[in-house]
């Protein structure tokens, strides 16, 4: 196991009826921004079990926080902070809400000509307004972890940012808030949690059995509870309980402790984002199983742990690790999620505006395990079209 | 799953030569006392580092916690607290070093009469000196919770406290402090975070499989890297480093979320310890084979799945419980604890006493599952003679 340091402060308040908890974890008289996305909340029901929880509370609201979370919506919610001395935020969304609210968060007090190089430049975060979030799209962890991907649309740029001063002081998750989500996105939370997990798990082996446990734990769940979500007709509670749990644990700090590493998968794939305006989860099933291919040899003690301990498959080591790469791309196709970039009307030509991206940036490695170059992104992307 | 809500803001810092680290996470003209048990950390050079990293610091040292922390003892460091405007505790050593340095922090501002009320009448804490620790013998958890188990010789009471309050700033894990352990020491230690696993894994399905899996990876670990750490000639730093990290996730909160815990094999291991000076480890280990036969047909389910995943155990579904139950006791007697009341002495005389205590302080049930009463406790140490 490597040397780590693991910090995780995030109230995590689970259950039915837990919105109503907000005021108790939210500083008497603060001036506080609910912000929130497209406006699903206020077909379901949950903007007002929020404002109800809030009626003691002075608010402002603050709607269409896009998916992909762009900078110029961000700062428009800046100069609400700014001129209303909002001194709280209360992100009520999935991934895109809560990351773009940790970006309001850090980008209030910034200083320098132009926030986004908190992400472009990784400008250190010096103070933020404290935020609270209540999850209704269980998929990106963000409720649970420091991080932020936010997007420019002027540069067609998407750069993670992170901080500790951006983590939540608390966050709800009621399951029975997902209960309106279309099976699509219920697809995309699941895939996206699903990839999280591999992207810390499917690396190069540390000697780290408890979170080689806990991630193999994480997948399991995601496949059985994550189908069962997706294909449920009705709802069921104890579904979306499992998932929602699976796909927070899948990203808070956890299973990254004292292990390599990669998010190759997750850079490729927001350059296709970035690009193309594909769904992020979307981009990552198609990206994934291309990189397990390519690093198939270099990585065949985690693929063959992955395949005898996720998927059960037993037999020769080679044969098992085809067998573990086709079965994931089956479960991400069962869930919908077409995996080839033809059918999203991308063609070759952006392989090389990709790779191009990466060596302008100086990136020799994509990813922090050291085995995916430039050159690798643009076989990886050739075996995807 | 059943509603929860998860807090633990304990920052870990894992791993060889973090010691070093010590100053970074204390602030600093801090006025500290540095707290020890029986002074193994002066041998094993593990003051001397603490005594290196603190040197810019203002610190007393107070040695002589002894194992089962006494009330007494903590009690003349409370006083060198309040004589000397102690800001910053920090404990060096074991379980015992930590509950006595929370109880410490916690009983400085007490304002009753008698501090021991915090853990026999359960006085919430107002406030409390914050601390840190230096992990050096992996067992009860204590490094990454909120508990707090103290013993009052007087009268020969054992309680546990609890509070948000006592939950260390950060702990510092490096496994190569265990390298001087005793073997006995690594035998209770391993016994004893297996143990916290069962009380909250081995109850009734709430349908929670993120917890389950991750108790029975916990299991698993302790199982392999726990007996490799008993009978390594050697110690090896990859095995230390899993066990270590195997008995801080065994009870730092993460895996009795949502789901329904026992704890009553603690309980009356704790009247066993307070009556008859037994290691606390060497309590468990003797009282949960009882309880696991008295509780055989309620928690079938549990238990067949205990069997099945942890000890890989097939076959028909009383057998197979029957015999990871015999496992579980031959997994303790591997690591050179007798499981039974006779060797260490202790006859039928006891179980009355332990009975009357029960019954004399109206618990009609011993632990949280709802299964265990006076009459099983009984019944339970009768099986154990």
């Amino acid at each position: 196991m490597n040397n780590f340091d693991f910090y995780n402060p995030v109230k995590i308040i689970f259950g039915k009826g837990k919105i109503a908890d907000i005021p108790k974890h939210i500083p008497n008289n603060s001036k506080i921004l609910v912000t929130y996305g497209g406006g699903s909340i206020k077909k379901n029901g949950v903007l007002k079990q929020v404002q109800e929880s809030l009626k003691e509370h002075t608010f402002i609201e603050f709607g269409g926080i896009e998916p992909n979370p762009a900078y110029e919506t961000l700062m428009q919610a800046v100069e609400i902070v700014k001129n209303n001395n909002i001194d709280f935020l209360l992100a009520v969304g999935g991934g895109s809400v809560i990351d773009g609210t940790k970006f309001i968060a850090a980008a209030a007090n910034y200083e320098g000509e132009c926030a986004y190089e908190i992400c472009s430049k990784g400008i250190p975060v010096n103070n933020a307004i404290p935020l609270g979030t209540v999850l209704t799209l269980p998929a990106t962890g963000s409720e649970m972890n420091a991080n932020s991907v936010v997007t420019r649309k002027e540069t067609k740029e998407k750069f993670a940012f992170y901080s500790p001063l951006i983590m939540p002081k608390f966050s709800i998750l009621d399951p029975e808030t997902t209960y309106s989500l279309p099976k699509h996105q219920i697809a995309n939370g699941v895939v996206d949690a699903f990839i999280h997990v591999l992207e810390q798990y499917l690396t190069y082996p540390t000697n780290s059995p408890i979170q080689d446990n806990f991630a193999e734990g994480i997948l399991r769940t995601l496949i059985s509870e994550g189908t069962k979500a997706y294909n449920n007709e009705k709802p069921n509670y104890e579904t979306r309980a499992n998932y929602m749990w699976a796909a927070t644990m899948a990203l808070n700090g956890l299973i990254s402790c004292g292990v390599i590493t990669d998010w190759s998968t997750h850079k490729i794939g927001h350059e296709l984002t970035a690009l193309h305006g594909l769904d992020h989860a979307v981009t990552l099933a198609i990206v994934l199983p291309g990189v397990l291919n390519e690093v198939k040899d270099l990585r065949k003690v985690k693929l063959l742990q992955y395949a005898r301990n996720v998927w059960n498959i037993e037999g020769n080591e080679e044969d098992s690790i085809n067998k573990a790469i086709e079965k994931t791309e089956k479960f991400f196709g069962d869930l919908g999620i077409n995996t080839y970039l033809n059918h999203y009307s991308i063609d070759e030509s952006t392989i090389d505006t990709i790779y191009n991206r990466f060596v302008e940036r100086g990136d020799k490695y994509i990813g922090l395990a050291g085995d995916i170059t430039p050159e690798s992104v643009s076989k990886i992307l050739s075996s995807r079209l």
